[in-house]
């Protein structure tokens, strides 16, 4: 019997982190709508704790953007990953970026609604 | 003997700009060095004085995808376009968010040519 390791999860380290990468990431609505979720609270979240209207690969596709883009943190934890926003290190590398950004979108939740 | 009259260039209103759509947009390296390079004049740029490390046609989509999503305006004369940053219209509606996108990406010029 075999047993199966999961595979390491790839993150991106503070210094590789590109703006391109983190441009393309926030420009799509409900990729945007996960990090103000995520900016809100302070702990960890699963992913199937966003209402997002996407299936669950899209969904798992999004995370996986948003975590090779340095914007997220994800750890497994049994079946599931629990993702948390890497704050410090956007801050560090793209000082007022992030907040500057979601100062922009305003309620991006309410526009993804409306976008459905 | 036909006259033939150049298509109206299209540009979106001020109030339709998209945050999503301007963060697309400047997620490509080329196009976000296009703007950095427009945000440091004051005036009007044809599409030739940018030294892009593109072919023409891939440096007419990065300005047509500039325009559309409202961070250039655009004006026909004669047989080239002239164009300019709608700086204006982004800080109405989008308030710090192309001065600190511009002040994230340093030097962008320099990114474009490390990445030929």
């Amino acid at each position: 019997m075999s047993i199966q390791t999961p595979e390491p999860i790839a993150h991106p380290l503070r210094d590789e982190l590109e703006l391109s990468a983190v441009l393309h990431a926030l420009s799509d609505p409900v990729r945007l709508m996960i990090v103000a979720e995520l900016a809100k609270g302070s702990g960890e979240c699963t992913c199937g704790s966003f209402a997002l209207p996407v299936t669950k690969s899209t969904c798992t596709h999004h995370f996986k953007v948003l975590r090779e883009a340095g914007l997220i943190q994800q750890r497994q934890q049994g079946t599931t990953r629990l993702n948390t926003l890497r704050r410090d290190d956007l801050e560090s590398r793209f000082p007022g970026l992030l907040a500057t950004i979601l100062a922009a979108a305003g309620d991006p939740a309410a526009a993804v609604a409306e976008a459905v």
